[in-house]
């Protein structure tokens, strides 16, 4: 049996002996791997072992560790899907997928067809026409090629193409984007179509010309025409003590947290077994998908629909961070591993970081009699991933509090995706995107994110209800017209739901077999909710029916092993979703059952030119608080903010004025 | 000519000198002063003033300072409002005002009127009743009365009561409400009425009875029966160099920010003249009223509807802040000074806080080719007021950051407000509040703020629209059903408009004759609002009909000196709200015209258990950004993020399973 926890990422033991097992399974077939990565445990068998370590009970056997392996046959193109049982080193089964089905881009693919673009004859043939000065050259981002034909079964790669000059590794070619992009077929690698692309007011587009140079707006220090700023000063976070947290393997101890840190290829950043004093709070925390529709609606941009998660990955595309640059203080890094083409494990280093920040006041009280103060500062731990899909970045953070919160932070950075655009001529613009540049333009675009909530609140069955606030009745026992309630509505059968701003609606989570000993309440988790414009692109079309769950803000589902991705397991070039909607519409019972929430939120993202070249953070931020959970605030124990401790320093006038390098 | 900047808070000397002009103009009159001080400066004679200083031309002579006094006559009882001159030490006017009209609750009145309820034969009669233990005894907090009868002239306070341990001087009294409450008179310090409080499911109430003594639910760390926390580690925040800000008197430069920091009684921190690279941004930004209704139906409860802005002051309740508490780092602290009733000057000490803090990244680019990556980190400047209003903390933030956006964050903590409630059968409660411990129940209340934005884009002419995003039409130049696009609404004369989360509705501030060269689109800075739910009230009611700038979230007025308040100047037991909806009914034209925008959002809080005794601080945020304000992202000069300057450090796992305190 695996040294490993149930919910350990794969080791590279295990992606080695997976490519040994296929092996053995496939005599004298070259296979070309995609991805060889843990396969979620079956929750029912994991239970009893992690209860047993809640409880500090003796362990029962560990449930057997499964390697989910995604690979193509070389001879006949064919995708399979293989489950393999890592402690026997057997094959559980391994199918070949119907052709109309694409995996997700896996990185070894990403660099062989940007190569391939760079490298083929109709490619170049266009690249000369644009007679580019010495210095300058071409270079591309491979897309996946999103849906507009119910009967396409080929694999397909969009790559839009930017001219960049060689003198830097950071020069910004989303600046200046192409006209032309040729279309590939990722496993024949054949050009498919050379696409040219509109550049003007409408769809029209026109032969590759020979290029006129425009400024490149850049983003890297060392090409800003601009000098830096001089006035910033340092800014140090010391623990001289070392870090509040405890770290055994991916188990994480934490002001009375206590979870474990996965990863894994897909989704990246995982939070398991979530428990806060000994109380089970999350089964399982994820950002299960999200998808990134562009408004423009020309060809071949109608195609532009990331899913971010499916078709790549945030695991695979997360940073390898390093020390002082994503975060301050005494941090921690994890590592994950993914495989290449080959089978052969690929380490990630540092792709997850770990690390604590204060976070301003946690509670405070004068008593204005006595003038006494008692404050509690917020320290927070973070658990960061920071991915890069091409041109956008986005920074992921679970974050705990003392008080029992935890909060999923995004933050969207990175380059906007642009296009070109003939805006020389002073008012031309479009009316679905901004110009950001000279000859080019950055589309309206929406990123929509799911996120999972596999909840086990003092427990694994729980209820899903949600509290509006509303007037009460204008009768003899509201004789001042200013009474008001809330009204719950449980969420008895698998379903979607709307967020209300207008009536306060709080989605919660509630154990209804234990029941506060003070409200009188079932205890009780809520989702502070981030209510967003859902899908703007129209019900009949592809890239509506690809994502259903960017429709609707609120999702709960019966819990079912394998159904972990709100698009469903396969994006890549899908036609239609097989997630949530279809889950849902089993209308199972989830009252005191063990269920999902999802919640599906965003950014409607009509760029401002403020957005180039790299975009200041947008963050977006939904937070779990604890709600009848506890007796009282459990923060109440954090001992008090003092300068003893804090060694904060006063400002005097005089000193600044001498010290400031500051206009005055 | 005062050598005060016409923005700058008052100065003692002034307090002192309106006093003497009064004494003067009132020859043989006694009176008390509820009120010293500096007027709202004229905005067309002060804006020749700032704009020679932004743009460093030799200044015109300085507007006359206007101090404003509230007194009443202690003879008549008569309650005048003046503004004096203090340049040339002359009255301007000194009005009586009519009787209906009530003045802000002052600090010494407030102690007088607890002082008064404690001595009163009738108040000692029912503390008698309740047969209290040795080194227990009762304390109050005077209410303003709000409002349910129209007729109702008399200057009311209503003392709820508290039973209290003498012990310790952060005893919770909240935990323990009585079950009566007195009415006084304010001016004749008559008691008016002994209330008795419902204390079970209905609004019978009971004569006082002897008290059965329950446990006190206490914040204060000495008080707790658990121990503290003894796993966290100290987080230091250094700054070697100092901070990056510098400051002159209430002027602040940091970072191309440039702004001053003002301070009132009224509104507590103010924002005047803010620009940004020499280029105006804001006239003036504050939070200009809140109210805080309650949801308990029953009487007296249905009369609990704080103005906390209008009936008492944020200036007046901002606490008296202290090193190394608040915040971290190194820290400028601001004075202010308010009256007391005689008239004399009086320091507070350290009432507004300003200090630099990071706010994790701030951009951040990975070129995946070459792994070439640009860091920013998100360095803010945060100026910052804490109040206390009796039970409550709010803390209020602007932070500026080095993007060009400007936050106002509200965390709401301190406690809730409680009522008696018989609670001891298992399963009592009410469908208007949440049991918080033996004894107390925490009613539904909603918490709304009104933020003023007095804008300034690149000018005081400016324009506000809102700007959709919707579906473009199914047509041929959709074909694909995918397209969005934005509409403009322009509010073209004031009025009041509703956010919209379905239609991603954003309001925006723009300079009509500021055309940005890029874009093509004139400079705009845009309002992230917070949608809230609005005011529960029955729009006949009272709470409604007081609050009315809480029912509309966006309101834009043309406009007018004097016009500063969203609930007008004078809300203590007002009938009827006299402010942002009767400017608006005035249906100015306000396209391209020096207008105001105000938005109100907030909380609907239904208490959480979690947040008694002490609640954690639930945060709101809303900000300003620009929006084509500038040619590209005004971040990009800010030095890299490094390990050179931000000197993290790396954890090894068996180095912390040595020093952790943590349970492993």
């Amino acid at each position: 049996m695996s040294a490993l926890h149930p919910f350990d990422p794969v080791s590279p033991g295990e992606i080695t002996l997976a490519t040994k097992i296929l092996e053995a399974a496939f005599p004298n077939t070259a296979l070309r791997y995609k991805k060889i990565d843990i396969q979620e445990p079956i929750k029912a068998e994991v239970i009893p072992y992690i209860e047993a370590e809640r409880l500090g009970n003796p362990l029962p056997p560990k449930p057997t560790r499964v390697l989910q392996v995604l690979f193509h046959r070389i001879d006949t193109g064919a995708f399979f899907k293989a489950l393999l049982n890592a402690d026997k080193k057997s094959v559980i089964y391994a199918t070949e997928l119907p052709k109309e089905i694409q995996g997700p881009v896996d990185t070894d693919e990403l660099i062989a067809i940007e190569q391939l673009c760079l490298a083929h004859p109709a490619v170049q043939a266009e690249v000369a026409k644009l007679q580019l000065p010495p210095g300058v050259t071409v270079c591309n981002d491979p897309w996946i090629y999103g849906c507009d034909d119910p009967k396409e079964s080929r694999r397909l790669f969009q790559c839009y193409m930017y001219i960049v000059s060689t003198d830097h590794p950071q020069n910004n070619h989303y600046s200046v984007p192409c006209k032309f992009s040729p279309v590939f077929d990722g496993l024949t690698h054949e050009l498919v179509r050379m696409d040219y692309l509109p550049s003007g007011l409408d769809a029209a587009t026109t032969e590759t010309q020979p290029w006129k140079p425009v400024e490149t707006i850049q983003y890297a220090h060392d090409l800003l025409t601009e000098s830096l700023r001089t006035d910033l000063k340092p800014y140090i976070v010391q623990q001289p003590q070392g870090p509040s947290f405890n770290v055994q393997g991916n188990k994480i101890y934490w002001q009375k947290w206590c979870f474990r840190v996965g990863f894994n290829s897909r989704e990246g950043l995982v939070i398991h077994d979530l428990n806060y004093d000994g109380r089970s709070v999350f089964y399982r925390l994820s950002v299960s998908e999200m998808t990134v529709p562009y408004g423009d609606p020309r060809a071949p941009f109608h195609r532009k629909q990331a899913f971010d998660v499916g078709d790549l990955g945030f695991g695979i595309t997360a940073n390898q961070l390093s020390l002082g640059c994503d975060c301050l203080g005494h941090i921690k890094y994890f590592d994950g591993y993914r495989c290449d083409s080959k089978g052969n494990p690929v380490l990630l280093q540092n792709v997850i970081c770990l690390h604590e920040q204060d976070n301003g006041l946690q509670h405070k009280h004068t008593n204005y009699r006595s003038g006494a103060a008692t404050v509690v500062r917020n320290r927070q731990l973070v658990v960061q991933m920071i991915c890069t899909v091409a041109n956008y970045e986005y920074i992921f953070a679970f974050i705990f509090d003392q008080a029992a919160n935890i909060e999923l932070e995004i933050r969207a950075t990175g380059i906007l995706s642009t296009v070109p655009f003939d805006n020389e001529v002073f008012g031309t613009t479009v009316p679905w995107g901004t110009n950001v540049g000279p000859g080019v333009m950055a589309p309206y675009h929406q990123h929509m994110f799911s996120f999972r909530m596999d909840p086990a609140i003092d427990g694994h069955k729980n209820t899903v209800y949600y509290q509006e606030s509303v007037p009460l009745p204008e009768d003899e026992n509201n004789p001042y017209l200013v009474g008001y309630t809330t009204e719950e509505t449980i969420v008895k059968t698998s379903s979607a739901a709307d967020t209300s701003v207008e009536r306060h609606r709080v989605f919660k989570i509630r154990n209804d077999k234990h029941i506060n000993p003070i409200t009188y309440k079932p205890v009780a988790y809520k989702l502070m909710a981030s209510p967003s414009q859902m899908l703007l692109a129209s019900p009949i079309s592809f890239g509506h029916q690809r994502a259903v769950f960017a429709t609707k803000p609120i999702w709960v589902t019966k819990y079912r092993d394998d159904e972990l991705y709100a698009g469903g397991e396969f994006t890549n070039q899908s036609k239609s979703s097989t997630g949530v909607e279809k889950w849902v519409a089993r209308q199972e019972n989830i009252e005191n059952e063990d269920l999902v929430l999802w919640h599906t939120f965003g950014l409607t993202h009509n760029p401002r030119i403020e957005d180039f070249p790299v975009m200041p953070v947008e963050r977006v931020s939904v937070m779990l608080k604890p709600d009848g959970f506890f007796t009282k605030n459990p923060a109440l124990d954090v001992p008090p903010s003092t300068q003893v401790l804090n060694k904060s320093t006063l400002h005097h006038e005089a000193a600044c004025c001498s010290v400031g390098g500051n206009k005055l």
